[in-house]
C-alpha cells in the first residue's frame, strides 16, 4: 500500500513568542499516525501573510495532507483564512448554511451575536466547508492537484472535535488511507536508559532492519518503541517483543503504550482495591495525575492535601514530636501521613509525598528537590528518599509519577 | 537597532508521532523573546537524516540563530550529531574536557557508565563545546558566514540549564542581541472574546499601527497583548494601555502577563488570608493549579479531596440528607464542601468543586460537563452552576480554572 505523507501548520504569534505550548501538533500526530498517515513535519509560523504563504507552498509541493490550526478567530489578528484564499486563488462568499450554524450556536450563549462574529460565515468560495459543531470558525477543505489542505481553528477543543468528526471521516473517504504503520511500545519503571540499552543490546544488534527501536525517557519511566513503517509484519514485531520481555521482565509495568496511571487503574480495578493519597510538597500533581484517568472513582477514594503542618497533625494525626524532632520532610513524617490516610479514608493503599519543591525552602541537610515518599499498602508501609532536579513543577511532577511508578513496582510483587 | 532572527528546529520521531508535546519550543521561543531575539518558525522534523539536513539548510539560509534540541542521546536512534557533523563538514573527535564531565557526572549517579555513553565525548571538530552541567551529551555550536547554530539536548530539563547558563550567554556576547521588542499584556476574566472585542472596537481602531493587538483566549481567560517589533517606544505602549484599562475595568485581573493563580498568590500575600481546597471532580487540579506558584505554602494550607461521599460525609461534614435528596454534585453539597474545608483547616478562602467530569456518569439532568463551584469567603458563600465542554482532562482544567478566576473577581470587589 502507498504510503500517505501529511504535514501539520500551526499558525499564531503565541506560538512564537511562547505564550502557549503546542499541544495541537501532538495532538494531530497522534490521530493521523493511528490512521496510518506519517507525518513528515509541523511548522510552526507567526501570524504573517508571507511566513503563512511560504509555510504553505513547501508542504503543498512534498505531501499529500497538509492540515493547518489557528488564525481563524474574529478578530483582526487573525488572517489564515484571507491568506489561504489568496494562495489558492479564490475569493469570500457568504455562506448560509454557516451563518445559520453561527446562530444556532449564539442562542446557547450568553455573549451576544455581534459584527465581528458576522466575519466568520464568509468562506472561500472554492473550499467545501465541513461543520464546526462546537464554534464558529469554518472548516475549510481546499483540493488542488490531488493534495489537500484543511484548516482548522486553533482552540484545542475544537480542532479536536473537528479532527475526530469532520476532518478524519472526510480525509478516509478522499485520500485512500492505508493503515500499515505498526507502533509497539514497552513500558518500563526504575532502570536508566543507558543501563536498559546495554541490558538489551545483544537484541537490538540482532533487531532487522525493517523495525526501528526507539527509546523515550521521561521523568523515570522509559518507553521502548519499536516502529514498522510499511516494513515489517505485526506478527514480525511481536515476535521481537516476546524475545525482548523476558529480558527486562523486573522492570515492565505494561506491554500498550499506556501511562504508569493508567496501569494503575487496571490493576487496582481488576483487584477491586482503592487507594488514596497524602500530599505535602505534590500539592495536588499526585492526585491529578492518578484522576487524569477515566473511571478513577472506582478506585481512587480522595486525598489530604497537608501543605500546612497543622493538617498534618490535625487531619492525618502526624505526631507532633516527629513534627519537631524530624520535621516534615523525613522518613517518619512521611509514613505517618501514608498510614493516617489509609486509615482516615479505609483503603487498601495509600501513598504520601513531602519534599522540597523550591525553588525557596532548602537547606545543606534537606536541599531542593528532596523529597521522602512512603507507600502504606496491605504488606506493610515503605519508604523511600529521592533526589529530583530542575525547577517547582519539574521535581513536583517527578516525585508524583515516582510515587505512582513505585507503587506499580511494589504491587506487580505481590 | 538590528533585529536579530531565530529558528527553533525540535528533532525527534516522537513529536511527529505525537507521543510527546513539544514544550522546548515554547520555552525556548520564550527565553529568546525576552532577550529581544524574533523567532520566525519552529521546525519539528524526524529522527531522519534528510529531514534534518533539510531543515538546518532552509533556517542557517535565512536567520541569524538556529536553535536545535534533540537527537543527542547515546542509542542508536539518536543522529543529530552526525548528521550535523556531514552538514558543516566536519568530523568526530574525542573530547578531553566531555570526557572528564562525563565520568565525575556518573560517580554521582546509579547507574554504570558503559560504552554507550562513551560516545557522549566524541564532538564535532570544528564546533564550540559549551558544558552540559548536568547531562552527558555536548552543547555544540557551529558557526558558518557570520550565523549561528547551537545543538542542544532535548531532555526538557538539560536544554532549560543549557539555555539558561550557556546558550543565552553565548549568544548575548557573540551576536549583538537587540532588545526592542516590547510586549505587555493584560489578563481579563468573565467577558467572552467578542464582547470584549466589541466593547473596546473604538479604542482599537485608534490603535497607531506600530503597535500590534493579539487576543488571547483559553479557559475563560482572555490575555490582551500589545506588542511593538522596533517600531513603537515603551511610553507608546503604555499611553496605549492607560486609554484601554478604564474599558474594561470590572473585568482586568492583571496588568502584567501573570496566570489567575499567580495573582491570586499575590493578592493572598499581601492581605496576609489563608485558602483551602475541598475538590471532588476536579480530583486534585485546583490544588496543583494553585501550588504552582512558589511560595503557595504561605497562604494555601490544604485540601480534602473528597472523591467518594464518604469522604464528603466524614472528613467535610456534607450532610447523608444532602447526599441523598441533592446528590453530590448540587448547590447545597458544594456549599456545605467549601464550608466544610474552610472550618476544618481554619482559612479565610476556601474553594470547592463538585461535577461530572466524564467520559461516563452523564445523565440528562447533569449532563458530563455540568460542575457546581462554591467559594466560602469572609463576606459569604457564593455558589455558581457551570456546564463545560470538551474530554475528562479539559473539564477539570476549566473548572478549575473557573473556581480561581470567579474567586479573584470575588475577592476584588472587597
Amino acid at each position: 500500500m502507498q504510503t500517505i505523507f501529511a504535514e501539520i501548520i500551526t499558525i499564531g504569534d503565541e506560538l512564537l513568542i511562547g505564550q502557549v505550548v503546542n499541544t495541537n501538533a501532538s495532538w494531530m500526530a497522534q490521530v493521523l499516525n493511528h490512521a496510518g498517515i506519517t507525518v513528515l513535519q509541523v511548522t510552526t509560523v507567526r501570524d504573517d501573510r508571507k511566513a503563512i504563504m511560504d509555510a504553505v507552498a513547501v508542504a503543498m509541493s512534498r505531501v499529500d495532507i497538509v492540515l493547518t490550526t489557528g488564525g481563524l478567530g474574529p478578530t483582526k489578528d487573525d488572517i489564515t483564512k484571507t491568506v489561504l484564499c489568496d494562495y489558492f486563488q479564490t475569493r469570500l462568499v457568504e455562506d448560509m448554511s454557516v451563518r445559520a450554524h453561527v446562530h444556532a450556536l449564539y442562542k446557547n450563549r450568553p455573549e451576544v451575536l455581534n459584527s465581528l462574529t458576522a466575519t466568520q460565515w464568509l468562506v472561500p468560495s472554492h473550499a467545501t466547508v465541513l461543520p464546526n459543531r462546537v464554534g464558529s470558525a469554518p472548516i475549510m477543505v481546499f483540493n488542488q492537484d490531488k493534495r489537500v489542505l484543511v484548516s482548522m481553528p486553533g482552540v484545542p477543543h475544537e480542532m479536536q472535535i473537528a479532527m475526530t468528526e469532520q476532518v478524519m471521516p472526510y480525509l478516509q473517504e478522499h485520500c485512500a488511507l492505508a493503515a500499515d504503520i505498526i507502533h509497539r511500545t514497552i513500558v518500563v519503571y526504575g532502570i536508566p536508559e543507558s543501563t536498559l540499552a546495554l541490558r538489551i543490546e545483544q537484541w537490538e544488534k540482532n533487531l532487522p532492519k525493517s523495525i526501528h527501536l526507539a527509546y523515550l525517557p521521561k521523568q523515570g519511566v522509559v518507553r521502548l518503541r519499536l516502529s514498522s513503517y510499511s516494513e515489517a509484519t505485526e506478527q514480525e514485531v511481536e515476535q521481537q517483543i516476546s524475545t525482548l520481555l523476558p529480558l527486562i521482565d523486573d522492570h515492565v509495568i505494561a506491554t500498550d503504550d499506556l501511562t504508569p496511571q493508567a496501569v494503575l487503574g487496571q490493576w487496582l480495578t481488576q483487584r477491586k482495591q482503592t487507594i488514596a493519597t497524602a500530599e505535602s510538597c505534590t500539592g495536588g500533581r499526585l492526585a491529578a495525575l492518578l484522576n487524569e484517568q477515566s473511571g478513577s472513582s472506582a478506585y481512587y477514594m480522595g486525598s489530604v492535601i497537608a501543605y500546612a503542618n497543622s493538617v498534618k497533625r490535625q487531619v492525618l494525626g502526624v505526631s507532633p514530636d516527629t513534627l519537631a524532632t524530624d520535621g516534615a520532610v523525613s522518613e517518619a513524617c512521611v509514613r505517618q501521613m501514608a498510614e493516617g490516610v489509609r486509615a482516615l479514608l479505609h483503603t487498601d493503599y495509600a501513598v504520601a509525598t513531602s519534599g522540597i519543591a523550591g525553588p525557596t525552602g532548602g537547606t545543606t541537610d534537606k536541599p531542593v528537590g528532596t523529597v521522602w515518599l512512603a507507600w502504606a499498602t496491605p504488606e506493610g508501609t515503605f519508604a523511600e528518599c529521592r533526589h529530583f532536579s530542575g525547577d517547582r513543577a519539574q521535581i513536583t511532577d517527578n516525585a508524583a509519577m515516582a510515587a505512582v511508578g513505585k507503587l506499580l513496582l511494589l504491587i506487580k510483587k505481590t
